[in-house]
């Protein structure tokens, strides 16, 4: 199931959470449902092993998490009382996306990481990586098999959130069978399933809705169909006083279409000043192609922020966009 | 795992299959993911045997599953050619539901139900009904471990499609650990989970996108934020060119807002007359709420049709509900 290197590594955690007595778990910034999840997970096993547990999340906690087991105890500022023996950073092996917390890591008696991002340099006394886990609550739940600790519902609801969130239900590329397999084993422990899934999708802010709508009037597509688009100006969303949060996973409606590969969101940032987000559904590598208006991010997932006017730049975008597709 | 009197039927239903050797698989009207995938799982497994085998369906196949492995020979009309063995009503209990195949009940030689859809009337030689399993595709699975067959990628890619969808990718309460064991199994066949995910959620119509649009526009919410609605008038379909199809679960929007628990959506039938749904989300019985207007369903889905002007229905039923949600 794990290879030389994993097996060690876990071993070594478990030496770590042992002998330590005051913990603190820190996830990432902006998080979100594996990081939260995975990380009061391990806390709350943690409290059943007699430790101190605190929990830190450099942002605040996104109200639709609020549900979570012990979500309520994270603080978003360090708690000087605890002097700490070990520092857990929890879906995160880049320092700085600890924010503030960043500086515990030379504070702290120890350092461990628990993480699936490929990619990183590793820091810390362990730092256990492992990319071919969907989430970072995969690697806890193996982690908690190996602690004197029972996985009760409150713990099982923790594990399940991280794993159905990152693996989009389930649906992405990186749900194995291994993530079927532990989530049959959460669910046997009898949490309420499908409400869990209803608190996670189906109690959105009201003017996210309104701003999907909003947006949706907007939707463009090439004469071939493989190209979508939507966008957003800032009367818009003043209107609607809409923020940050309300506008998330809006790129993904123009994606959705029959036909389409490339989705374009353009956002008005200023007066002609546009983040234009890009994703692509099968094999286009947006990441390329965002590279040339000076953006970058992942093969199916990237952004960049472009000057001009709304209608040029989207026949900028096109005209590339074109050319990539028809060179496939 | 099966009770006593689920195992005699899987047993009496290994022994039908066995002894077949024309047979005919049919789904239900309107045919959806579970139907599908189960009656392709359960045919494509009977020719390894060496059967001959048709696939009916009463309704057409909805473009969505044009991907299933042998989608493309379910025929719409009767087969004259096939002097028929046996007879497999795939996840329908109901004869009407099977609409102009319903007349090979009685041309069929033998008659075996799979089923999982509860309060049904027995019919035919084996009555396998078991509401236990979220999908006609886990009994089909299970089915397909007692006969000498190979679970082929395709196979699994069928089966996988129907618990997917019957199980709204794992969300819902029919979801159990079983659910989950037996996913894990198709996935280690290696089929491409993210590229079958992507085909049956992220190739809509653009038309649905347009509609869902234009019903936001219309979005409403009770003053207490519990109650949600949208409408959508004759005209506003029509400009889109738009067919029952591309309006299917958009009621599920304003049911996804915060706080709402129940989720109205008014759909113009003709001058004056509309087609009310009714969704709740945790806990309301919109089933009595949708008798109160001449309607039925279930507990968390139900719907009628009223005759008036939309303003007017829209309150009474505003004021029905805001009854009801004050007695819980």
């Amino acid at each position: 199931m794990f290879d030389h290197r994993e097996k060690h590594l876990f071993t070594a955690l478990v030496d770590e959470l042992s002998r330590a007595g005051k913990i603190a778990l820190c996830g990432h910034v902006m998080p979100d449902g594996d990081c939260l999840g995975a990380m009061l997970a391990l806390g709350l096993a943690l409290r059943q092993m007699g430790k101190r547990v605190v929990f830190y999340s450099p942002d605040p906690v996104p109200e639709m998490y609020g549900f979570l087991p012990g979500v309520h105890e994270v603080q978003v500022e360090i708690n000087e009382q605890l002097p700490l023996e070990l520092f857990i950073s929890v879906d995160c092996s880049v320092p700085d996306r600890l924010g503030h917390f960043k500086e515990l890591l030379d504070r702290a008696g120890r350092v461990v990481v628990i993480d699936h991002h490929a990619g990183s340099v590793a820091f810390g006394n362990v730092y256990l990586n492992c990319p071919a886990f969907a989430a970072a609550g995969e690697i806890v739940y193996e982690l908690l098999t190996m602690l004197p600790v029972v996985i009760d519902k409150d713990i099982a609801t923790c594990l399940y959130v991280a794993m159905a969130t990152d693996t989009g239900s389930f649906r992405y590329d990186n749900t194995s069978y291994r993530t079927h397999l532990r989530a049959a084993e959460l669910l046997k422990l009898g949490f309420p399933v499908a409400r869990i899934n209803k608190l996670l999708y189906e109690e959105k802010p009201l003017i996210s809705l309104q701003v999907l709508g909003a947006a949706l009037q907007t939707l463009g597509i090439s004469k071939c169909g493989r190209v979508a688009w939507m966008s957003m100006q800032r009367a818009t969303l003043h209107s609607l006083n809409a923020t940050d949060e309300h506008v998330d996973g809006i790129i993904n409606y123009p994606r959705m279409i029959r036909g389409v590969e490339l989705a374009l969101f353009f956002r008005e940032l200023e007066d002609e000043k546009y983040k234009v987000s890009l994703r692509s559904k099968y094999y286009l590598d947006v990441n390329k192609l965002a590279a040339c208006f000076g953006g970058g991010g992942h093969p199916r997932a990237a952004g960049c922020v472009v000057n001009g006017k709304l209608e040029d730049i989207k026949s900028r975008f096109l005209e590339a966009a074109l050319k990539e597709l028809k060179d496939e």
